[in-house]
């Protein structure tokens, strides 16, 4: 069904994978596994994810130095499966006034160690919209190869993260300042489509 | 001598506070009053400050929430002295790759809970050059009112923090792009001065 | 094999579960299941061990809060399988004087809040031999349900280790301790066997 | 007249010093010096306090390294004061189920790398009255070589800090076990007194 709505829209299927039963049943209605923060050293499923020849999203663990999130890469890699994505997603930390503490430094340490993308996510990093738009534009403005934002036409009446979702106004301005800042780095962000979808 | 050396070139003076004996003395000669982050709260340093008219950087201590800070700027307020800047310089984390954790997040929490303005040093935040510049971009795309920068003409021969210091070349590139990204928010950076000092 | 060895000595067996299809395989073979820090919120793997009836040893993860920690045990308890220990090991910290850090204050946190048995294991959370001892007998002293504890014969020709594993004269004066502490707070330790093994 | 009490019942003033004005006018009144965690890098006050020839009380800071801790003690040591007493309180963590995080693999580490008395202070560690007695117990079973502990007689209206206070009762049957406790690592604590003080 999830597959069904993205093709109909031309859009991929990102989905979680928590445990390696759920590989096969997913393998032909993904186009992209994402590995939780909470699984990042789950080493039976990033094995069995190596072995598979689709991306693979690889989140940072709450705690995990980046050194760790690298060498759980190696996990995938060494499979022989070289589509992997890092996620940036905030590590825990001792101020409660965002839900997590999205670590922007870890982007540019990334790219200096490692030849891997490198992506950030602020609507998990930060737990509240109002944080999300300014924390985006970081992302980008940092050398992050991709965003991954929570946007929803009625964020209020969200089945889950409502809290922390954009409303899809605020999600254009923030493309549209995303792309300069973008073209500013030598960068280049995908146009927007007619339909709206960015 | 720093003084003078200021006047010659029309720049203002920045320096560091540690004691209350100090104040009287440095009181002449600097432009704006550096409270370092083992000070935050120290509160007879604080309390002192907020009775002279000068304004006074006050950095966000090593693993201090954002509440915390707040409440150390109320000490230097509650004397009467309204010019307090904010600094987010980076907080103790795990991660051993940068020297501090630049938290980012931080400056638009404190844009909503506070009228102060508030700025990011990404040079003591990484300790490393080369994170820098990226770290800088960032921080003027998530809405910092300003930079602390250290660059050096010969950073290899700096006498303290050298690592961290930008050559000139590296300043004038960041300078120009961070121009652009505040542009993008609708805020301005004063223009380049013709003798190269942004 | 393992068995074998543990059956000749009287001993019991404890393994570490890493992925959901080891379950099988292991359950003949060990008394005791342990979920190791990196899997606490492995749901998958969690929830099939609520399905079987053998007592599992359930660690702290890195930077799980004890709430986080005790709702990982409800996935368990939740299946029908109440037997759950729950272990402390040390979480990520800024100082690298210790591998990990050991938060006793868990212990009684636990006890306070909870039903379940916990243990402390100073050799993972210290990860080095000298400080193994005085952390121990901490761990009884706060109130510990037991203890992990890593020794060996030869521990400076240990496979895995070896640093942080006691001399076994090291584990006698330690236990001959544990015991009159846990006497103090009207506990008891069992007595030592007559073949020195406590 | 807290002198004046303390003499009356043959006990010892320790009161905490923030500021360097504060050293000449403490100085007779006092027996030892505080130095809160807040001011562990006040280095101004450090040095003064090096100065004068009272033993000093030097906690440690929120996020600093047993390092950085050991190095503020040199500051005093360097001014010639050699009677620096280390004191655990417990660092910035995670989890908001007790007020800090008493370290107390910190007291082996210390005792290892100085020669310096290192005490716990489980009362600020916990922030809890029902957690104070386990965290001293273990403070002891660590090897600290004192503690500081919060005892009211009446702590529901203790003016600061009552619900961290111990009832009288409490730290009686507390100092009974701490007593066994330190005489299995061969060492003593002073015997109960006539009043009631220990």
């Amino acid at each position: 069904m999830l597959r069904d709505a993205a093709d109909a829209h031309g859009l991929k299927v990102v989905s979680e994978v928590m445990a390696v039963e759920q590989i096969p049943v997913m393998l032909d209605l993904v186009d992209l596994f994402q590995v939780g923060a909470r699984n990042m050293q789950n080493y039976a499923l990033l094995a069995e994810l190596g072995a598979i020849r689709k991306p693979v999203l690889l989140k940072r663990g709450m705690s995990a130095t980046i050194e760790e999130w690298l060498m759980a890469a190696e996990y995938i890699l060494a499979g022989g499966n070289t589509q992997v994505i890092l996620c940036e997603r905030g590590i825990r930390s001792f101020d409660t006034q965002t839900r997590n503490l999205l670590d922007l430094s870890s982007i540019p340490v990334v790219k200096r160690l490692s030849h891997l993308p490198v992506i950030a996510d602020p609507s998990h990093g930060t737990g509240f919209r109002d944080y999300v738009a300014p924390l985006a534009r970081a992302s980008v403005a940092v050398g992050a190869d991709g965003l991954l934002i929570e946007v929803h036409g009625d964020p209020d009446r969200a089945m889950s993260d409502g809290p922390q979702s954009l409303y899809p106004d605020q999600f254009t301005t923030l493309m549209r300042r995303c792309r300069i800042i973008a073209t500013t780095l030598g960068r280049r962000i995908a146009p927007e489509r007619d339909d709206g979808v960015s």
